[in-house]
């Protein structure tokens, strides 16, 4: 039976400031590169390796995949970024103090933003320095695929491309498969792989850190589900 | 014009303790680390951003990678990890002490199978646990191509496949290539790029953590070389 891993990446300088991080690339906080190790030790500690790797192109989720897989003894597996495992765009929230945000915006209008499945924010003009058109890491795509801001609706459209193209074959495969990725990537995951309704989506958070194994039939159905959060 | 750029990993744990390493999976020194870090470092002084990277499938050859990407801000470029950018395999003598090595065969036996082209260490037999037969990460390859020891003639005859078919196609795309790897197996491709003979290549020694950049033209013929070796 094919397995897959999914791992949110560990605390960021940027949640620890509590700011709207999206595609800005922070690091990863001392916490979150404990977090990292602790995630490669349980997957250690079940028995599981990998047959191949995939994570997003910023750093808070490379560098959980590297600090995993080093603790596993695989930072010889072969890896593969990409920008469609991206954190959700915030758009022109992108850098600002989440309390701010509540204080300019009102309280309701961020939870709308925060935990509504197809409410987009405010968006970013080109020219802003956090729109993917001025980060080189982004060149190769076409302009009309770079987002100036996300909801879950449209994060999900632009990752299940990925999933059904280049992961669910491995898992077909029965390649037992990790992804290290966001929040809300994950989130875009998880809701295709199980059925999830919009509205029960936003309510499903998964913990950073924290291995949450799938194992899956022959049709990718969901045979078993569990986290590895115990020592 | 295409640029590609080479860098050695920097001092490894057995480096320290003057053992033969070979294929041993032996992590960085702190001062590696430090090494690592002042390849980005350089690059980044020298404006030189990369398209794509090559590494092996060692730790101490892919952490010297991540670390000069991220202190270049490119940890999130395309990497390709293979055993055919291994530093050369050491057989029987991995894991020995260089000295006692030198004790127990002679001086100049060890000076032979340090520096001639063409004359294998004592092989490993299959059981061992540093035959490459025991180790996971190569699982997929055939039996027939893991060496139970080589000289950097056959070190080389495994580079140059891989040289061929996966990095000289991106530098005649006029790509920007990064390898981080092995005194040998750098050496191999040195020897293949600038056509040195079988006995100058052996006293060629290229530094750990300086990187060395080629420039080359459209038939991958070198136009310029340099060491990155100033602060």
């Amino acid at each position: 039976m094919a397995k897959l891993v999914l791992v949110r990446h560990g605390e960021s300088e940027w949640n620890k400031e509590n700011l709207f991080t999206g595609w800005v690339d922070v690091d990863l906080s001392e916490q979150g590169v404990k977090e990292a190790k602790l995630a490669g030790q349980r997957l250690k500690q079940a028995g599981i390796t990998f047959d191949i790797a995939y994570t997003s192109v910023l750093k808070r989720a490379i560098k959980t995949l590297h600090y995993a897989l080093e603790e596993l003894g695989q930072l010889w597996l072969e890896e593969h970024k990409s920008w469609r495992l991206n954190e959700r765009h915030y758009g022109a929230l992108s850098g600002l103090n989440k309390k701010e945000t509540a204080e300019k915006y009102g309280d309701e209008q961020v939870h709308i933003w925060r935990r509504s499945y197809d409410v987009l924010p405010p968006l970013l003009d080109k020219s802003d320095k956090y729109h993917p058109a001025n980060d080189p890491r982004y060149k190769d795509l076409d302009p009309r695929v770079l987002p100036a801001g996300e909801n879950l609706k449209v994060t999900l459209e632009r990752v299940i491309p990925f999933w059904n193209d280049r992961i669910a074959p491995q898992l077909r495969d029965d390649k037992t498969v990790l992804v290290a990725a966001h929040g809300n990537s994950l989130r875009a995951l998880v809701k295709y792989l199980e059925s999830i309704s919009d509205d029960d989506i936003m309510e499903l958070n998964i913990p950073t850190g924290v291995p949450l194994v799938y194992e899956l039939n022959d049709e990718l159905g969901v045979e078993n589900k569990y986290y590895l959060d115990k020592d």
